[in-house]
């Protein structure tokens, strides 16, 4: 019974990735001192159902009021709370190459809550050398580097040849879960979380999206 | 008749999706000189189902060899080339802020097709400099500059904001396609295809699994 609970406390993955989005609206709204929000507002600007909406911000810590509808500030606080958007997060990354020190640069980042607290390559000329003040190490400090860093999080930018064992070694230093932007598909025991975010996998369906179109 | 068959062609996204899995599977046993690859193989290797592979790959203008399976060098080819990934797609850059700039430096873009040929922003201290060879313009030139660069794709790195507004001078400019990387839920006309691609999102998803693990 109280396992059942605990299912009934997890945000299904689509709902958690439509938060962003009213997150983004009730910030813009906020900015232009708009004090109150409907979800049927929300729903006509971001095209998503209100019943839906509603169901979403159900698992928040937040009411709305009749008529009037959602607090934007207390929105916005509770979302980026739920999101872990205020809470600090620690990150390693692997592989300081192109997309990996472009990473590093997006300040971005850290007001979602990601702080890259070093970064690791095997390149004799990068290895040493800091990053928009990032110290950048050799992979082989990875787990001595994990501690004193305390960070639970592992970036994976390296080439996709390298990205199981690069995974490995972070899970072997102690990382929680993997952000892999490597088109490779990562295996890991099932208490390691992995997000894959491949930007090439994302143009390729824009690239194909692009050609239907043209023959239409 | 003729319209029932063209639908038939198009890949589903899913399908799609994970074709840069294989692509980049293959890629490394290209480089460690294996010559035939087959769906058992891939399937082991990368866990999706050898029958689900056979379906993907029966899009693409190739055929396995029974027993011997695929020829690794002529899938590689044949996924790049339906992928969209041998052939350069110039793209048109708004904002060119910590995102911006981090997704100009990353050559990896150029490797799988995209050109980024230009960039664009508001800030006069970024305007009229170049990044990585890449020129900066004022917002305001976004027409003229696309017909220039023949661009077919805008990418979309403002402030959320700012993304609708972008969105509309992009397509106004004459982009077919734009890569929108606020959270902020762009709206287009049917005839022009939008790919979000929120790593913002992707991070609140890794977040939340891993305090889920946490609670264990």
């Amino acid at each position: 019974m109280s396992e059942q609970q605990h299912i009934h406390d997890i945000i299904p993955e689509p709902a958690l990735r439509r938060l962003p989005w009213y997150l983004a609206y009730v910030s813009m709204l906020r900015e232009q001192k708009v004090e109150f929000v409907s979800s049927t507002q929300i729903s006509r600007e971001l095209k998503v159902d209100a019943s839906q909406i509603a169901k979403d911000l159900s698992f928040l810590n937040i009411k709305g009021k009749t008529r009037i509808g959602y607090e934007v500030a207390s929105l916005e606080k509770e979302l980026e709370d739920f999101l872990g958007f205020r809470r600090g997060h620690n990150a390693l990354i692997v592989g300081v190459g192109s997309l990996g020190a472009a990473l590093i640069q997006d300040t971005g980042l850290s007001r979602y809550g990601l702080n890259i607290v070093a970064g690791f390559d095997v390149n004799p000329n990068i290895v040493g050398r800091t990053l928009c003040g990032i110290p950048v190490f050799d992979v082989k400090e990875l787990a001595l580097r994990r501690k004193q860093f305390s960070a639970d999080i592992g970036i994976v930018t390296v080439p996709v040849e390298k990205a199981q064992e690069v995974a490995d070694n972070l899970v072997e230093a102690g990382v929680k879960a993997l952000w892999n932007y490597t088109p490779y598909r990562i295996r890991v025991a099932d208490n390691i979380v992995v997000q894959n975010t491949s930007i090439y996998a994302h143009l390729a369906v824009m690239y194909n999206r692009l050609n239907l179109h043209k023959d239409q």
